[in-house]
C-alpha cells in the first residue's frame, strides 16, 4: 500500500473484528436486510478491513449502503432471479440488490458449474455496489478453484484523449490458491486510482502524485499536488497518459463493462443517467485442467519465487498479490482493525439515531 | 499508434496482402509445415500487416519463426493433443508446435464447448509464439461470441520494485462483435511496451519516452531517451513506476501467466531456464447470456458513443479498440501493406536463399 493511504495510529481507536461484524450486522438488519442477508454483508464489508483494504471496508462504504437502503436506491430484499442459464453460465437480475450480499449467491452458481463442467460465468444486472470485489473471487478458493470477479459502475472515468467521465473504475479480481503460501489475490481499479482511495485520501489530507487525474477539461494533471474539491476534477484510466499506456487501462474498462453490463442485457454506465452496478463472476475448477496437488505446489514454488526477486535500489522487497493483504490479516487478527477517530464517532453516532446497542469495544482493553 | 511506431512513408514499399501471403506460405512450407497449417500460418502474419499491427506482422515475427523451424525448437508437424478436458474446458499439449497454427484450432475447440455450455476455456502448455493474441480472440466473432486469448512467454519483464526480469510481456486479447460498427478488439501487453514494439522502435531510431524501461540493476529510466543496447535494459511491467500502478500491471502478468502456464500443468518462465509459450483461449457465447441482437445494437450505440466523447484539448478524437485497426484495414486494402525496405530485401534473400519464388509486386504497380 502507498504511504498515503495510511492512517496514522495516533489519529486511529483499534477495535475487534468480531464486534465491528456485530455491530454492522445490527445496522443492517435495521434498515431492513434479513438476518442472513445482514450477518453475510458485514462479513463482505468487515473482511476487508481484516485484510487492510480500508477504501472498502467499514469506513468508506457503510454509510453510503445504510443511505441507499434508507432512501429505498438499494432493496433490501430483493427477489433475484436466474433469468437465462446454460450448463456453464447464467445472468441474473439482481432486483436493486446490493452487491455485497448478491455477489456470494452468484458464485456460489458459478462455482457450482464449474464443478459440473469445468468452470462456471454468472453475469449480473440490476445490482448495487459490491464492495471489495477479491472478497467474492475469494470464495472459489476453499473449492480449489480460480475466482474472478468485476464490476461496472457509474462513469466518472476519462476514455484516453477524452474530456468527459464515460466508464467506472470497474474493478477486476482475480484470486488463486496456493498450498502453503498465502492466497494469490489480485484486485484493482482499471482507473488510476480507485474512488474510494481518493475519499481515504481526502481524510487524510494527503498530497496526490502526478498523472491521478485530470481537470474539468480533461487536461491531465501532471505534477503532485493536493486533491481538488469533488466534483472538481476527472478521474484517468489506468495508465494516465497515452504515452504510459492508458489505452490499457482504458480498454480494459471497457471490456469489465460489457462482461458485467452489456453480456448481461444491461446498458453500460455512459448510455444510463445514474446507472446501477452490474457485475460479473466466475469459477475455474483447477481439476477440470490439471492435478490440483501439483497446480497449487507450483503456485507455492513460484510465489516463494517472484517474492526473492532481488529488490532495484531503494527497495526493501518485491512483494506478490494478496501478500500484504494476508500480512495485515495476521497483523489485525493479533492488534485489531484500526478505524480512524472519525469513523468510530459516526458508528456511534448513527448507532444511537438508529437504536442499535454500539458495543464497539476497543482492542487492548478487551484482550 | 504512437507516431515513434510508424514508418516514414519513404522508407517503405507497399505490397499486396495476397502476394505476401503466397510468399510466406510457401517459405512456411519450405522449413516443413504442412500445406494447411503454413497457409494458416500466412494467414494470421498477414492479418496483422493488414491491420496496421506492424510489431506483429511479416517484418518481426516470420524471421524468428523460419529459424525456430529450421533449427528445431519449433515443431514443424506437432502431433498437439488434447490431455484433460470437461464440457467447457480442455488442456492441450502443443508438442512444440507454433501458437499461430495451434491457437486457432484450440479456439475452434473453445468455440464447440461455447455453442454446447455457454461458455469455453483451453489452456495449451508446451506451445511456440502466438502472434497476434487478437487473432484468435477475433475467430470468436463469427459465431457471435467473444473471444480471448493470453499467453505467458519468457521472463523480461521486471515486477514491481525488482530488479531481475521474472515474466513475459503476457498479452491480453478480448474480442466483442458488433453490429454496423467495426468489433471491439483489445489486445495489449501487459509490460509497459511490448518487446516487439522496441524491435520496431529500433529500426525506427527513435527516442523512447520515460518510465518505459529500467537499467541494468532495476532503476527506472525516468527520462525519454535513446533505447539502449539489446540486453542492457529491462522491461517494466505496465504502469511503470509504483505510483503510476505498475503493481496493476505486474499483477495482471501474472494472472495471464496462471492461465497459460499453471494451470495448463507447466512452470511458468521464471522457473525454467527458457521456457516455451503457453497460452488460453476462451469463447463466451453470447446468446447463452442474453439476446444477440440486443447485445449487438448495445455494442453499436456504445461504440458510438465513445467515439462522440469531446476530446480534451489538442486531441482530435477519442478511439475505442479495433478502431484504428478496422481503419488500417480499409487502408491497406486500398493502398497495400507498407513493408520498411530493409524488410523487403530480407524477404528477397531468404526466398533466394530457401528457392522460393520472390513474387511481390509493389502495390501501385499492380493496380
Amino acid at each position: 500500500m502507498l504511504d498515503i493511504f495510511k492512517v496514522p495510529e495516533e489519529e486511529s481507536v483499534r477495535v475487534r473484528a468480531a464486534d465491528l461484524r456485530r455491530v454492522v450486522t445490527s445496522l443492517f438488519e435495521r434498515v431492513g436486510v434479513p438476518p442472513d442477508d445482514a450477518t453475510l454483508g458485514a462479513d463482505v464489508l468487515v473482511r476487508a478491513d481484516e485484510r487492510g483494504v480500508d477504501s472498502h471496508g467499514v469506513s468508506n462504504m457503510l454509510r453510503g449502503y445504510l443511505t441507499g437502503y434508507q432512501e429505498g436506491r438499494i432493496n433490501a430484499r430483493p427477489e433475484w432471479r436466474v433469468v437465462r442459464e446454460q450448463a456453464s453460465t447464467a445472468t441474473i437480475d439482481c432486483d436493486r440488490g446490493l452487491g455485497i450480499i448478491i455477489g456470494p449467491k452468484a458464485m456460489g452458481l458459478a462455482i457450482q458449474k464449474a464443478r459440473e463442467t469445468g468452470m462456471g460465468a454468472v453475469t449480473m444486472r440490476n445490482g448495487r455496489h459490491m464492495g471489495m470485489a477479491s472478497y467474492h473471487a475469494m470464495l472459489a478458493l476453499k473449492h480449489d478453484m480460480i475466482g474472478m470477479a468485476m464490476t461496472a459502475v457509474g462513469a466518472n472515468v476519462l476514455p484516453t484523449f477524452g474530456r468527459e467521465g464515460r466508464l467506472g473504475t470497474n474493478p477486476v479480481a482475480v484470486a488463486v490458491p496456493a498450498n502453503e503460501m498465502h492466497p494469490f489475490v489480485y484486485d484493482v481499479a482499471t482507473s488510476m486510482v480507485a474512488a474510494n482511495k481518493l475519499q481515504l485520501i481526502r481524510r487524510l489530507d494527503a498530497p496526490i502524485p502526478g498523472n491521478w487525474i485530470a481537470d474539468m477539461e480533461g487536461r491531465i494533471i501532471s505534477e503532485p499536488g493536493p486533491l481538488p474539491e469533488a466534483g472538481q476534477y476527472k478521474l484517468l484510466p489506468f495508465g494516465g497518459t497515452r504515452e504510459l499506456g492508458s489505452h490499457k487501462g482504458y480498454g480494459l474498462a471497457m471490456v469489465v463493462e460489457i462482461m458485467c453490463s452489456i453480456l448481461a442485457g444491461a446498458l453500460p454506465g455512459a448510455m444510463t443517467q445514474r446507472g446501477p452496478a452490474n457485475h460479473f463472476v466466475a469459477a475455474y475448477n483447477i481439476d477440470a485442467f490439471t492435478p490440483v496437488d501439483e497446480f497449487k505446489k507450483t503456485m507455492d514454488e513460484w510465489l516463494r519465487l517472484m517474492e526473492a526477486t532481488p529488490p532495484a535500489p531503494g527497495y526493501a522487497r518485491v512483494l506478490t498479490p494478496g501478500q500484504e493483504e494476508a500480512e495485515a490479516e495476521v497483523d489485525r487478527a493479533a492488534k485489531g482493525i484500526p478505524l480512524h477517530k472519525e469513523v468510530v464517532q459516526w458508528l456511534e453516532d448513527i448507532c444511537k439515531q438508529l437504536e442499535v446497542p454500539f458495543n464497539l469495544r476497543e482492542f487492548a482493553a478487551s484482550a
